[in-house]
């Protein structure tokens, strides 16, 4: 199998701004997840931060990047929108994003979709989530038991202001009473795009082998495929048109 | 039946610049849409057009705004980003819209659906087009044949960048060859969109009985819903959370 | 408005069988249901059991209705397959389905969708349900708060072996720790089919103000369309075909 | 990789009775197909037709086959209502299915889509076949040009019967005037269909290398995944259920 090149890419401000947070993710978030990622030897795995020049995404590291994983909260609004952007034509492009847990406020998943994703309920107290399996045949869910367990998260609920997702993977059940759709797929253009729920930057969600293991699957479902040639503008005829031309 | 009050806005530059057009559409395309929707004495009709101040979009005549149907083409670029921003609230809030031919390169309908729906292949040479009703169950195909045929069209052929619509209710046959997904029915926040392909400013197209019906049937299917109570953000657990506190 | 014609069809053993049933539902589920339903002077409502000759459903009787409502459970193998098969046919050709709770697993339902939809998880411990909406645009909900809450219902939890629906509006959290996918809706061919899950026969569910509001939206929902004409089989080309004839 | 076994399951009877057919595939339809899947190493292929043994779909068989490609037309009827049960089992459980062509009548496609499936327009005068592709991005148009040119079919015209497919891959442009949505893909229970219109019998369609490609990569696509534990009946609670009991 060729080497698939993932980048994660996430805000890092919590982990250097709040104690609690060191505490679980000293060298981040983006490093627990690329640590579990570098164990897959199809896998070439590289980081970047919100803080890194070009945030990290230089045209030259999109460009070398099949699958990109995107964690935000906090400083959405300080990424840049020609960055932005560019991530954008990326994934319509063919690369594949996976976005985790608050990223579905961030402007690389609002743009891509269209509605105002960062609307939904939560409730940061810590309470058990179950993430269960709605398309067990699904790669996404490979290996995985019927549900997820998790014994504290963040809660998001619904209404989650996404469009109906092209595969709905996972739903969550949270013990405070509400339920959220956690595992939701879309095509855009020619790239696969992954919104993945959990991941609070209080709880050692990233540690966890399950959420760990949906990460990588996702990763290779999300890869990009060789597809079909396309090109777009104004062309000539394929067959004969008789009609008298119209008028011009 | 409560009266439903469509606002038909057309971008009004074609028919004042090319003398053709203005032979076909003498006040222009969003006259002949609005002199047939008034004929329904349950639907109350107003137009605007681009260089009205505001668009003729005003906040006021947004929230009077049941159906907004959307015609541009050489100008969409002059359409500013504020007015685009609460259009694209409105929708998410519950207004129906319907975005016409050419309106497919329209910043709205690019930013309601995420993708570059600008892209696509396109010939004017004043072909024959016949649309198939692919479901012949939904409501806007209601009272038609099964194709409506227009002699002279310009062609827009695959692929077409846009998500896979939620619903296909019609698909273009080209004299020259190519095929295209012409009538294409999307949800996003509370409100419904229809994209329908026909339209160019160059030939009669809507005049045509059919063109005509498939947008009053479009009308009445993207009219706003009642629908259920919403809200979003920071909520109390509705059941007992028996878990200890997270790390805060 | 027209009249829409609804028949309520109800297995009807339970009630006559069990007196906690009898006690609940004293003349039969379909007789609560269509109490409601009559309260509606656009509806014209009529009743149909197993027991009946032709289970109720004659020629006549399926031409004659818009909507169909359907419950069964204990004895879904005692519906004619000549019967069930005409219900299909009614249904693809215009006819409204819905298909309450534990109609499942009925023949009518499993034929229609294609997959093994007896199967899920349940348990019949009389616990919380509280159904979230998830498309709070869609008609089935409108007038529903942001939830419905049902004190004691019978669980079903994923997996459910439906094909993913058409358009999700509810889904189930259960005190019990399950969640499911509680109101689907589906487009096939020119009919429209709602599986809504709540309506055990040892709880009072169809008294609920919510859950006989939701069957009141889905009977407006499925009401049969005009739609376009159709039609199959061998047809002359409309465009001359220069090919010469193929190996015949 | 590890090896994928696919089975080419053909009905085998206008080769037989037909010389014209004949004198196209010699050894069949089956035969043709397979001897291009072989070229593949990663491929263990085998072929079936109906009026082998169990049609050559034996529990051994079909417990051995990880993607079953079916061609069937005059004698849908003839098989028999047990194997097909036992088809659609499999597929419901992981295996994949690809329907080729007149296919689209058989009773595995019909029962495992629930729609009237083998209703549609068709015409038998060798026209022109253009499949555009749709979704560019889509492993099943791996390799693909913008669209596959076929000299001479048969000609299938909307409406098809099928529920709209979970993703549409190609669309149909006939020379005749018509169109068809010519790839469709579903994901039923754990397995995964790909429907692909073209391979008339009287005509040279699966030499095509496109055509042959474009199975290939469906074979990949259909493959079985590992996916998720699931279970299905009477479940204890996970969590502690607080309310009292319901009438039992």
């Amino acid at each position: 199998m060729a080497t698939l090149k993932v980048t994660v890419w996430n805000e890092y401000r919590h982990e250097r701004q709040n104690e609690k947070v060191a505490s679980i993710y000293p060298q981040g978030i983006h490093h627990a997840i690329a640590s579990h990622l570098i164990k897959n030897e199809a896998l070439q795995v590289k980081t970047a931060v919100l803080d890194d020049p070009e945030h990290g995404l230089s045209d030259e590291t999109l460009r070398d990047t099949d699958v990109l994983i995107w964690w935000g909260h906090m400083a959405h609004d300080e990424v840049q929108d020609e960055i932005v952007e560019k991530v954008r034509s990326r994934v319509l492009d063919g690369m594949g994003l996976i976005v985790l847990h608050s990223g579905h406020g961030s402007k690389i998943f609002q743009s891509l979709l269209g509605t105002k994703t960062g609307a939904l309920k939560w409730r940061d107290d810590g309470e058990k989530e179950r993430l269960w399996v709605i398309e067990h045949g699904h790669p996404i869910a490979d290996g995985i038991g019927e549900y997820i367990e998790i014994p504290q998260e963040e809660m998001y609920g619904e209404r989650f202001e996404i469009p109906a997702p092209d595969e709905l993977v996972f739903v969550s059940w949270f013990e405070g009473g509400e339920i959220f759709r956690s595992g939701c797929c879309y095509r855009r253009g020619k790239g696969k795009l992954f919104y993945f729920r959990p991941g609070h930057e209080t709880f050692p969600t990233y540690y966890h082998p399950d959420v760990l293991r949906v990460i990588s699957n996702a990763v290779s479902w999300a890869a990009p495929t060789q597809g079909a040639a396309v090109s777009y503008g104004r062309v000539d005829p394929i067959e004969k048109i008789a009609s008298a031309g119209g008028v011009r």
